[in-house]
């Protein structure tokens, strides 16, 4: 069982984690490429490392990246001769995790390699503005490949899910990084292009005088630091693109519909995401009978038996009938959660 | 001045505003096109007519108009020959403003007109979820033209800051609507737009449960009603498509340099809104210094005196330097609270 946790990186994302680790009683250490929040980390708990060779040479079993995306191939080229690959599991926190996944290959840790993106995070950053809360309640997508040691991914889900107590579902790094774009690295996107268009108007400050909650809602995610938005844009941009030009496609042609008065166009437009409108009033009302079950969910529980020859393929299946593991019981046995889902 | 409030429609807008008003001290007299709330609504302390010619007929003061767009013009046409002109000043709540114009110009109102549009809502309807704290902190637009009468305007604008508690700026019909569809009708078509997208993907299932902050908060108006989304961008369709042209064509051009891994063009896209987060930096901070003084931010606050002859414009121009009325002190004196600017 994992006891020792490393962590690269004592930012936002990296220090809850680190924090949130101590205060579930691991062993935590850490290195950071300043050690400028090492004062505050220790007095959390958490042993800092001189170096990042530092770090690897005193064989946590589990090796966890929070560093930036663009200091990836950098730090895993520092990595590779230091680890001990029969002592560590590397695995990462980047919120993209195909190319991720071709920078470890490069450095030759594929074979200690199970990639990780907690679905957390907000607007701020910086050690300062961690919190072990900020995992509360997140939802981790773990990223296998047909090579991953299924030893290593359960030391990887045991830690999430029985160790931080958080869930997680199991996908391979093309779903991920599709599902990712959809759903935050393109709305980025948009939010930005919002921010642009205001700032070109003339009627801008009458504009963001009159803005109340839907452009507060729509451009929050513009607000964060562009450079971070950029890196993470930049690493999925394949992703992005295509999202991108199927939005503006979408956008054009319901100007054309307003343009020409079509309320046949114009309702179906309308109705389009219905399946998504029902499908969050589904998942508030099981939220809320879960609640009244004294947050037991017991009904919607269920353990799952993993199958040793093809628990890639089974797991993933799994997420996409929208379950979630809650715990994993022993090596081959898992509890997940059903959630309702668009099918 | 003011005493007596007329409300039509007794919805999540007007019912939070009738209550509001109650509680200020004013007489409210109100109607809905189904007695469904009155029961509730006599309990606040608001005088439920059984008619819509029976409130005109009881002459308010102010008869303001919180009944869907679409019923703008029946509404309009049976109040005609029952508001008395001398008496009552006519206002509409209403997300769009030149439509709403027109409208009351064919009704033959137009000379007891005066237009309004409190920026304040959520996802919810009905009298049932109405709060009079629905308006604290809210911005009123006020709008006007060339003939609008000046004591009119100024019953109007009284009973919204000295009144109500809130802060108002005066803007032409244009003006509003272009500055309404940049930042909220716009927006919410491309939530809408985005929620399509998600229900159109194969990976929607795994896309919705990695959703997290940033998608939900872009997409959160796509959930309201999408039948008042839809009639609040039909009433303003042609500011709205030409901002999702805009739009779309920021899109592409993002796409574009993103499939050329033009470097300087993503760089620039990203820099191009730097205005509004220094704005809304400079907001937050002008915020905090207010709430450091004790809430009395006299040090923004400033006395305008209205030139009589050319009134129209002179606000305008002061709403556009980012000028906020506060206060009426007399006729044609009033309070205003400087707010940051991007120009």
């Amino acid at each position: 069982m994992v006891t020792s946790i490393g962590i690269v990186g004592l930012g936002l994302i990296g220090g809850s984690l680190a924090r949130r680790a101590v205060a579930r009683g691991y062993e935590v250490l850490a290195w950071n490429h300043t050690p400028r929040p090492y004062e505050e980390a220790r007095r959390d708990g958490i042993q800092c490392m001189k170096t990042l060779e530092d770090l690897a040479q005193a064989k946590p079993e589990l090796l966890i990246l929070c560093n930036p995306l663009k200091a990836m191939p950098d730090v895993l080229t520092r990595l590779a001769p230091a680890i001990d690959p029969a002592a560590s599991t590397l695995s990462d926190v980047g919120s993209v995790k195909g190319m991720v996944r071709e920078q470890v290959e490069r450095a030759g840790l594929e074979g200690c390699y199970v990639g990780a993106h907690p679905m957390a995070g907000n607007e701020r950053s910086g050690f300062e503005a961690s919190d072990p809360a900020l995992y509360d309640g997140a939802l981790w997508a773990v990223t296998v490949d047909a090579d991953t040691q299924y030893q290593r991914f359960f030391g990887v889900a045991r830690f999430i899910a029985n160790g931080l107590g958080n869930e997680l579902i199991v996908l391979d790094d093309v779903t991920h990084d599709r599902a990712a774009a959809l759903i935050s690295h393109m709305p980025h996107a948009v939010a930005t292009s919002m921010i642009n268009e205001l700032c070109a108007s003339p009627e801008r400050n009458i504009a963001a005088a009159l803005a109340a909650g839907s452009w507060r809602d729509m451009t929050r995610v513009a607000l964060t630091d562009p450079n971070r938005t950029r890196a993470m844009i930049d690493e999925d941009r394949t992703n992005v693109e295509i999202l991108l030009r199927h939005l503006a496609a979408r956008l054009l042609e319901f100007a054309d519909g307003l343009h020409r008065g079509d309320e046949t166009a114009i309702a179906a437009y309308f109705a389009e995401g219905q399946t998504f409108r029902d499908f969050k009033a589904h998942a508030a009302m099981a939220r809320a009978a879960q609640c009244s079950q004294g947050g037991s969910a017991a009904l919607h529980k269920a353990t799952l038996d993993i199958d040793p020859a093809h628990w890639q393929r089974k797991l993933l299946e799994s997420a996409r009938r929208g379950e979630r593991i809650t715990r994993l019981l022993d090596n081959y046995r898992v509890v997940i959660r059903h959630q309702p889902n668009m099918d």
